[in-house]
């Protein structure tokens, strides 16, 4: 149960969802942040972007924003959960371009401080082909994560353990967006 | 010097400003998410959310943004900056009430992780008199800090060494708002 009372019942509104009920005002712009960073059109696939935030919440240890990007990842990308599992369980062995595995070693570094990033690790996204946009994204989505996974677990939010609701929600923010419903996972 | 092209002078666009610059598609919710929960009407003083704000970066070692928002809080608290000093100095001994000590505590935890916040920190500040909404924007403020500050050391970005420029900000965040001007500080 929740540190603070959020006004719902935390099997309708597990995770992040309860607090965006709680407190709409707030709500809003971090719908917003994750939609530009993970849905709007861009360079780098939906899937890639999903991957990020993942792996970024994994590392976080952060159940709930884990399996739902996990989930978010999986439906969006040709190799599905088989790819998502490959990349957090061995980051330089997954099968995956050399472009996002560079990607993906800058989201590891913002995870542990942004003052981990070095020259070399963009240096060497960049010679595998990443724009500077991929690069900014790519450190703001694992910013963004460090955020949204300390919201979630620092208020003490219910994570489902039945896989198929993080499915379904994934189903439903690939049709229709961040903060299109009242649970936006 | 950035690690990616900003495509700004950052002398004159230092800090988030920069990234803000380069990306205003992101730079909007980031500055709407900064506007509610340290500007918009509360029980909790803008001046202490400030300090919330500036404690965390400073926990974080985000020279730019503790620097930013230590002047954000200074202008808006009666102890202006000595004030600021001494609660990131000694949190246990600053001459603050018990209350706001409390969330402190609760946002240092925040820093750490999400899961390192526990019940009865959140109880002790239901003790003190904190609200449930006071406890819930505490979390948030500083989980956003620990992405506004990855951002800015992620990206690598330039922070003055002036503090006259902190405070020249302070005053017009102060008076206009976050995302009310080029250089949002």
């Amino acid at each position: 149960m929740a540190h603070i009372d959020l006004g719902v019942d935390e099997t309708t509104f597990p995770g992040i969802s309860g607090p965006m009920q709680y407190r709409p005002e707030t709500a809003k712009p971090l719908n917003e942040l994750a939609e530009v960073l993970l849905r709007a059109p861009h360079s780098l696939p939906a899937g890639e972007r999903e991957l990020i935030a993942a792996y970024v919440s994994g590392l976080n240890e952060c159940r709930f924003c884990c399996a739902s990007h996990s989930a978010f990842a999986a439906v969006q990308l040709d190799d599905g959960m088989a790819l998502v599992d490959q990349v957090r369980a061995d980051l330089d062995a997954a099968p995956i371009s050399t472009k996002l595995r560079s990607l993906l070693r800058i989201a590891a570094a913002v995870q542990v401080g942004g003052r981990s990033v070095t020259t070399d690790m963009v240096k060497a996204a960049q010679a595998e082909g990443a724009t500077d946009l991929e690069i900014h994204d790519t450190v703001l989505i694992a910013a963004a994560f460090c955020m949204y996974n300390r919201y979630v677990d620092g208020l003490g939010t219910l994570a489902p353990d039945n896989q198929d609701a993080y499915l379904e929600t994934a189903h439903r923010i690939v049709e229709f967006g961040y903060g299109s419903t009242a649970d936006p996972g």
